[in-house]
């Protein structure tokens, strides 16, 4: 073993942690649930023991990990690349929804369905290196600044899930982002953001090819990772059964239902977006992270329900 | 810190390795170009010097971590599972492609194409559960045995190989199996015969389905994971350039050129199957594992070539 691993070895065991694990959250019936969960199937002694390498927990990103009001983050990216292309070649606004889209007219392109967002993200998503998407996505990140709050996006981050997810990791747990975000979009933040590797985020993909040592990103969508998609993005990439699953809108319900339905301890979370002075306030109504199913089905199913006014001592990391 | 991770903590501390972490392999150039490339990657003090996070090392699985001839061994499996499941209802054999599947004629099937293939693979592979077909494939593997052998097929894994990967992982690299194989069907042993999770196993897929609480595999195939598709597969499932790619066949030459057109310090391996003795000797011809462009260019863009015959003392476990 070389010095550096041994001084590693030495410091992991030196370092006991009697700490609490979730600062940020109120010493409330949530908070009890998470930590009984997780003590009950990382102790050895219990009949509900998991092994870490099943210790599988997936999140949801939009509105679980980061905010996504007004819409979500990628979309205002995408949109500001389109209008930044178009006022270096105004030809490429071929369409109404690409017009739309320069203009930043969210309405028109919420409207447009998947057609008009497949025209969007033809120009602002494909045509490149899957590094060359990635690094423009950080620079992005780097300049641009959310409308109401001014924040950097990747600011937009929640503490408490920041703490959740290192408590899980320190219990041997792998967290994993299943996302209906685009993969590559996610990827290029996560490991800053939330310290989680490129292998370990599954998303919305569209098509690549390899030419010349690179691959290459196509227009179009593949594979859409949401509602009954996520299951089979779960299946396809980690190719086991979460044993605990976080999300908030009815887009993860099915990962939730596929997460508890197995044998054994299983969690299900989702967060309820109850604090309109620190982040927003919604559920049952709009475009984006519509919870409706959750709420109704998710109590009687044995989820826990995050009530975030109530369950958050702070929303965003200082 | 529990006791028992402590305990492991002070066993990782109080075990240097100092044996040959590669026995099964000759003092040759091949076996001094891998442990001088692991050495020069791991070592913090190193120009060449990986972080962890970017160690990613990729294996092709048929041919390359366990045999492949005469035929591909999923391909002997789903043969056997036509034939079984005609015995139960004849009427299944709709095509004169299921007719000679049931018949194992594996001319006709790899005259048949593609086509004839997903036939088989609609009979065999499809209508079940992920969980039920993975099942399967391992009550397969439990009774079948290899024609020429009479080896149980996961017996078939070559030593040296197994040898290679736990050296990897004992140096803190990540060891992913991307294989043209059947995602699926790797998964069902990877574990047990590869110490792989599953969560590292990257390969063909076919659409899946998820229906109350299960993901269900259906007919077709949505992603094949073979020449330009594996460069595309590690993008969609690792998210980062391999720094190390091992493969036997033409079918890996883009991953190889992939992996070792990325910046910095890389390797790529071919496995040169030379060994008609303890295994198999075929290169340039035929419909399996056929290697001509890597035998050709392999060597000047810095390849390194496995001759199994001078380079492996022995090949299977025992």
């Amino acid at each position: 073993m070389r010095p550096i691993l041994f001084a590693a070895a030495i410091a992991v065991c030196a370092a006991p942690s009697f700490a609490d694990p979730l600062p940020s959250w109120a010493e409330t019936d949530t908070k009890a649930a998470i930590i009984e969960f997780v003590e009950r199937v990382t102790d050895p002694a219990s009949p509900d023991y998991v092994t870490p390498a099943d210790r599988i927990a997936t999140f949801d990103n939009d509105g679980n990990l980061w905010a996504e009001k007004p819409v979500y983050f990628q979309l205002i990216y995408a949109l500001e690349r389109v209008k930044e292309r178009a006022a270096e070649d105004p030809s490429i606004l071929e369409s109404d929804m690409l017009r739309a889209a320069a203009e930043g007219d969210v309405e028109a392109i919420a409207e447009g369905g998947l057609e008009g967002l497949l025209e969007i993200l033809a120009i602002s998503h494909a045509g490149m290196s899957v590094e060359e998407f990635q690094d423009d996505v950080r620079a992005w990140l780097d300049t641009a600044r959310h409308p109401t709050t001014g924040m950097r996006y990747d600011a937009m981050i929640y503490q408490p899930m920041l703490e959740l997810l290192r408590y899980l990791r320190d219990e041997e747990f792998q967290t994993w982002i299943v996302s209906g975000g685009g993969v590559h979009f996610v990827r290029a933040f996560a490991q800053e953001a939330y310290n989680i590797p490129t292998e370990q985020v599954v998303g919305t993909a569209g098509p690549t090819e390899y030419v010349d040592g690179k691959v290459m990103k196509l227009p179009g969508i593949d594979f859409v990772d949401d509602k009954e998609g996520k299951p089979v993005g779960i299946d396809n990439s980690i190719g086991k059964r979460p044993i605990f699953a976080s999300g908030n809108s009815d887009g993860d319900f099915a990962m939730l239902e596929y997460t508890t339905a197995g044998d054994g301890p299983r969690f299900g979370m989702l967060l309820h977006h109850t604090d309109a002075e620190r982040e927003f306030a919604y559920d049952r109504e709009g475009h984006i992270g519509v919870l409706n199913r959750g709420l109704d089905e998710g109590p009687d199913r044995g989820w826990v329900i995050i009530d975030m006014a109530e369950d958050w001592l702070r929303v965003f990391p200082e």
